[in-house]
Parts: C-alpha cells; structure tokens; sequence
C-alpha cells in the first residue's frame, strides 16, 4: 500500500461546506451589530432572542403546517445541548431511555455522561420499528422499570439515514400515551430533505405535553455557530431551564443568525440540499456501480439528511478494513461508534455532506477495493 | 409615592455600556468571516479556538508574570459555564463546597442546581477570612465531610467588592494543601482594576493541580459574547470536559472575539477600566455625602469589579425599604439573594458599572430618602 495521495473523507455530519454564507454572514454581523450591538453589553434572555425564536417558529409552521406559541421555543447551544437538558432534566442517573439501536455517537455520549441506561429499539428501512418498541415497553413495564422517556429522530436518522412514515409515528405516539411517557423527537436533519413530501414531526400530530421536539440551526448553516432550539410546553420547559447553567447562549450568534435568515432563510435551505441531494444521488450510484449485486451487502436510501448506512457482509474484516481504507485516505465511521450498547456490529456510516461531489465515485471505487481485499479468500465482491 | 419619573439601575453586573464596540466589532465580524468564515461549517474544537486561548494566556502573563501552557486553557461559554463544569466534573451531587458566605448568586444557582452543599466561610475587607476557613476545615474534617473543592473570587469579589491580600492567598493555599483539597479561583472581575498593583492569582501562586483558574470576555466585551475559559492542567481538565455537553462554544462568538481583541485587548480593557473607576469615585463620594456618620452604615471601597457593598443599619425595615426604591425608580440587589444560605442578612448592593455616570449622586441620594423613610421613628440618618 502507498502512501494516499487523495483523501476521501465520508466522516463528517456537515452540511456542505460550498454553500456555507460566509460573506453574507459577515454582512449581516456588520449590520446587525452596528444596529443593535449594545445588545451583548446583557445577558441573554434565558429563552434567547425572540427573533430568531420566530424563525424557529415559522420554519416549524412551514415544514409541519402547525404553529407552535412562541413561549413555547428556546434557543439553545445547538441541538446538542438541548440532548442535555432532556437527559438532565426529564430523566434522573440511573434512569432507563429508548432509542433507536443504532444512534448519533454524540447522543449515546450525552446520554451516557448523565448516567442514563441505554434500552434500545431495533430499526428498519422505516426508522424505529413499532412491534419492537412495543414489545421494549411491555417488557419495562413488567419489571417495573417505567423509562423517562423516548428519543427518535424521526426524520433522516443518524446514522441510517431511515425516516419513520407517518403511520408509524401515530402508532409510535399511541404507545407512549399508553404508558404516559414523553417522547423527545429530535429533528436535527428536518430541513435537509430532498423529496417534496415531508412526514410530519410528530410533535406536530401530538397533544401538548406529549412530545418535545429538538431543532437545529447547525446543518442549515453550520454547526459552528450552535444554534438549536427545542419546543415544548411551559410543563417541560420549566424542567429543562433549570439545568440551563450555561449564562445563555451566545448572543452574537442569535443576533447574527436572525439578521441573515431574515431575508435569506429558505433560499440558503433550498440551496443546502440540493447541494447535498446531488452528492446523495452520485453516491447511491456509485455504491450501485461498486457493489451492486454483491450478497451480504445492502444500504439504505436517505430521502434527506447527511447520512447512509452500509450493511457490510458478515465476514468482512472490519478492523482491516478500516486500516486499509485509512491508509488509501478514505475516512468513515464504523458501525459500533454507533450502537447503543456499542457492539461491534458489520456496518459504517458514509456521511455525504461534506466530501466535494467529484471525489465521491473515486472514494467508493477505493472503498470497494479495500472490502474485497477485507474479505475472506474466494468470497467474490462485485466490481 | 407618585410615579417615578426617572430611574436609577444599581442592579446588573454588567461592564460599562458607553464603552461597548459595536462598530469596531462588527468589522471584526466582516473581516474574519470573509477569511475564515466557512470553519462555521465545523464543530468547534473541545478547547476553543487557539488564537482566543493565546489572548487568554497573554492576559494572564501580563497581569499575573506567569505564562500557563496553552494546552491548559479551555474556552467555555462565558465563566458561568466554568463555575457548571466544576461543580459537575470536581464534585458529586451532596457534596459541600466551601465559597465566601456572601456569594454571587448565579454562582449560588449553579451549586444548588448540582446538588452541592454550602458550607460559607465568613468576609471582612479582605475578602473570605483565613481564620474562619481553618476552623471550617478543621469541623468538616473532625466529621469525615471533606469538601470538593473550595470555591473563591479573591479579586473584586461579587457582591462585597473584596480582594484578599496576597498574605491571605499564600494562607489560602497553605490550608488547601494540608486537607488536599483543590482551589477554584474565580477571577471574573480581574481585569477591572482600579488600582496599579495586582494581587497575584492564587493560580499563579500554586502548584500544578492546586487550583483551577476561571476567567471571563464577559466584563472586558459583554456577557452577550458568551465568551469565559478556565485553566487548569489535564488532570482537572480530565474531570471536566466529560460535562461540556454543549457541543461546543460558538465558534461565531470565539472568531468575532479573537479578532477584535487580536489589536484592541489591552486599549479597550483600559478604556473599561476607567470608565467604571470614574463610577466607583462618583459612588463613593455620593455614599460618604449622603450616609457619611450613619450609625450602623458602612460599605466597602472595591479596588476594582463592578459591585459595592452596603451594610444597612439592623433596624431598617428592608421590606419597606425595597418597595419604597422600588417605586422611586432606583433598582439594587438585596443582601439576601446573596447569601449563601438564603439568610436575610442588613446589606445591599450596588452595581457601578451599567448606570451613567451622571445618575449616580441623585440615585444615592434618592436611595437615602428611603433608607430613612425605612428606618423606626427616632433613628437619626445623616443628609
């Protein structure tokens, strides 16, 4: 093996980096600050700043045609904060949490830090599936060990790319109505969607108090500016705000993010996914083209989000898989960053955001390489 | 009583807000986000960012002689996020933590939320009292409670103004070593200093490990930058990096701050600190004409910070007293909401650093009218 001279870096859960607003951004600094700058000389307002609040609020309204209070939405340090306020605030250590078996690396780490026991559900190509979920809650329920609550990512999961229909998520909330537990729906990758028909959040089709819904500002503009949001009544949210201990959140961020999509918000998301559309279409290609055919190997087909999820067959070498693949300069996640109880299970994670459009055949023409040379002698891998 | 018709805001602990930036900000904004705006397209660094780090590191060389690795410093969202970290990473929910009995009551909010025991160690001028601590050390010891950390704010104290002598540090850290316990260093307030001598931080004074040094851009720029770091060598950062759960801290904010400060640290520190200074002076002159010989008044005389702390003779009814200001526009911090353990204690106090310069004398002098409406009949007050 020679040293790589390209890389191929599938690793990121970005959004494209070509689209990223850098000049309009630092126009809308300049003017907001020049406006109303002072602003920073206070603390934030502990719920954050009521303008981009009604971004929040109007881009809910327009993707799920339910309007949600203003009262009702908090800005928070990214999504990912707003995973610690659950975690912190709706369970207590020791506390048990279903969730999809194969999940965001990030929130298995934030779950975990706050002592939560991790009781996951199994998926299919339609997200979370409900005869097992069932099952899970029967089950918790007969040992006395009542859950704090659920966690989905409803839409575009991470890692797999799965979406629940909507049957499935009024079965999903029927569920956790019969065993009164809140279900936290995270929809961090809601905006990037590349069909015209979107499911609706299930926070959308619950009564109130019945779900929290998480948001994010990160993958329609960059995870670098931490912006997320969650809603839910003043019955959560009063337990959420107390382990806010953070002073608020950047204020300067609020401002600027509100000042840019003021004007530019649904153009800027429509610009992000088609940009990432197009780089999810070239790499269904490709993997059609490198390992179409080749049994024991499958992956799902992502109607939106930053992510596809390769099942790989049984008897790959995965560590030598990934040894080889890092030294032909091609970056992936594997599988068991993302189980729940961190098995080591045969699959990986292709994210597609941020790898330029062109290197996407290469990169998985030199993936395919690397699963053949991982296999078994006489295991026969297409291409 | 008839209707305020002006008002004076002694309440929040903000910096001057005459001096703030807005326009030098916002070209900073334009500036970095048109070279390095799409790094916004990244999660930020777990440490923040280098160039934000380095103008901690040269702040704390330039005011305290000593240069901490920049492997050491970690940004977090503002210092409040620091006094969060070590609650949750130094301590366990139940333990105690021994702090100054009167105590900023964010900071008392963030203990509380994190399940930490108070256990005050009572002020005089200098700041908390070197006697007290032994004797708290020695009774927590004698019980078989040892503390998690001993939590201080040397320089400018919020809300008494204090500053421990650097006699009093050296003790501090004496008596810290023999019960091995470590030191939290809140120096929030440092560079607000009225005064050409500094005392040393207690982190400079210590041995690796000994303490944990928390800073803040929030007195120096605006809390709404959200902007804090702590220092402190990998085996305490170890214990708290595991509870940032926030994804990071605005890489927006850390860019826009670097970049301003890059060339305008030390002249807008300056700028700052004499803005606040003329305050103080202006304070204290009003104080010493309106309450100068009142039995039982007395207030400190902080050589920096942003608060100033006035005992109120024992028998003012401080109920009446709070409506009576209240309703005369005049807005301070009542003594109780500082003390540590919620006591209803004869003090007050007066932040300098929000109101203009111009109101001071009339707002103190309005503020005596009602201390002396709220005093029994009989009782004498100066004016």
């Amino acid at each position: 093996v020679t040293a790589a001279t390209r890389s191929y870096n599938f690793g990121p859960g970005n959004p494209d980096p070509g689209v990223f607003p850098s000049r309009d951004l630092g126009a809308a600094a300049q003017r907001v600050l020049a406006r109303v700058g002072a602003e920073l000389a206070h603390y934030p307002e502990q719920h954050g700043l009521p303008e981009l609040r009604a971004l929040a609020q109007d881009r809910f309204e327009r993707n799920h045609h339910v309007r949600p209070p203003l009262e009702h939405i908090v800005i928070t340090n990214g999504a990912t904060q707003g995973l610690q306020l659950c975690a912190m605030g709706l369970a207590r250590p020791g506390d048990d949490v279903v969730l999809e078996e194969f999940e965001y690396s990030g929130t298995i780490r934030v779950f975990h830090q706050c002592g939560l026991n991790l009781v996951p559900a199994p998926l299919d190509d339609g997200g979370m599936r409900m005869d097992a979920l069932a099952d899970i809650l029967e089950r918790q329920a007969a040992i006395g060990r009542r859950p704090a609550f659920i966690y989905t990512t409803a839409s575009y999961q991470n890692p797999t790319g799965t979406t629940q229909p909507v049957e499935r998520r009024r079965r999903l909330l029927d569920l956790a109505r019969r065993y009164e537990l809140p279900i936290v729906e995270d929809d961090t990758y809601g905006d990037i969607c590349f069909e015209p028909q979107l499911e609706p959040a299930i926070y959308s089709l619950a009564n109130p108090g019945e779900a929290l819904y998480i948001g994010s500002f990160s993958k329609i503009l960059g995870p670098g500016v931490r912006l997320g949001f969650f809603i839910a009544p003043e019955s959560i949210t009063s337990r959420l705000l107390p382990w806010k201990l953070d002073g608020g959140t950047s204020m300067l961020s609020q401002l600027v993010a509100a000042e840019y999509f003021e004007s530019a918000l649904w153009e800027h998301v429509e610009e992000g996914r088609n940009a990432v559309k197009e780089k999810r279409n070239t790499l269904l290609d490709a993997l059609e083209s490198e390992f179409g055919g080749v049994p024991g190997m499958s992956w799902t087909r992502p109607d939106g989000g930053l992510f596809l999820w390769v099942k790989l067959p049984e008897d790959v070498n995965r560590v030598r898989l990934h040894d080889l693949a890092t030294a032909r300069g091609i970056t992936y996640s594997t599988g068991q960053a993302f189980h729940a109880l961190n098995q080591d299970v045969p699959y990986l994670r292709l994210a597609f955001g941020w790898i330029d459009k062109e290197d996407i055949p290469e990169g998985v023409r030199v993936l395919a390489e690397c699963v053949r040379a991982a296999m078994p002698a006489g295991h026969a891998v297409g291409g």
